[in-house]
């Protein structure tokens, strides 16, 4: 798919997926196009662990429901961790690492004709969900889980949010100027 | 240009750009890449000023040169703006929002033919910098300038770094199984 039709049909779907598996050839393409996001200094920070257990998928869903995820469960998903690594002197850039890895995912998964989700506050915002995806995935403690990508097929299109018009968001030269 | 030939081919250029200006429609997709970007409950905290003017530009190459930025003036540039905008309870997306808008772009700027380079820390290192870059593009002070991303077709192609292997990265169902 071109790339700037899959940046125009990448949303966030919160809908129900169809059960059909995603074949691992696919969440390979998945997850080296997370790979291949830019990091701070090349540090590489953000990993990935890519789920279509079935057992598994069904504890990271109900762990994130509590916290107001809402959906049903997807074939496949991904997990995205991140290491807190020093860029340079105090510079800190892992979360603009794993922000630019997710980008890449959501624009793969879209361009294979899935649909997917970035789930980060339902995990992040309790301490006890991160630890429990981290002990079910055997995920170390140098490590901190940040994310949940579902895969997966829509059983129906859902909705695009609506978003502010381009002159309230873009200028030319200048804060503000259309020309 | 195919989606995951685009998300290969990217990489972050700190050679020479050639004069060849950028025309307005390409600054124009790029931009719009740019707003296409997911965001954190969807409040579109980051914004854009695409530039062409070369005394600007100047300017602004001459500001992050200061804090160790070396490369040659490009014909074009995008500079990224946040708002630090509560998503809700506590929680805080901006910089997931804007680093998911680069990375759009920087795809956008690669599918076009161009060559760029995410440039945050010379410019956020520094609050000198941030201000200096604010007062010349009349950005208010509710805005926070995070990035410059040149725009330009390369003098001659950079290099690529090196990344970690696959299976140092990304596993299969529990962390480090590769099936």
């Amino acid at each position: 798919m071109d790339t700037f039709e899959t940046i125009k049909k990448r949303y966030s779907f919160r809908g129900s997926y169809k059960n059909t598996p995603v074949p691992r050839e696919d969440l390979k393409k998945i997850l080296e196009a997370g790979i291949a996001a830019p990091s701070g200094c090349n540090k590489q920070t953000t990993s990935f662990i890519a789920l279509d257990d079935p057992e598994l998928i069904g504890a990271i869903t109900s762990f994130v429901k509590k916290n107001g995820f809402s959906g049903s469960n997807p074939p496949a998903g991904i997990c995205v961790l991140t290491q807190k690594i020093q860029s340079y002197a105090d510079k800190y850039f892992y979360i603009q690492d794993y922000s630019a890895a997710i980008e890449n995912m959501l624009l793969a998964i879209t361009a294979l004709g899935y649909v997917s989700c970035w789930i980060e506050g339902q995990v992040t915002e309790a301490a006890e969900t991160q630890n429990q995806i981290a002990k079910l995935l055997n995920v170390p403690a140098d490590y901190t889980v940040v994310g949940f990508l579902p895969v997966g097929a829509a059983e129906t299109e859902g909705n695009r949010p609506s978003y502010k018009p381009f002159e309230k968001r873009a200028w030319f030269n200048k804060f503000g100027k259309d020309h």
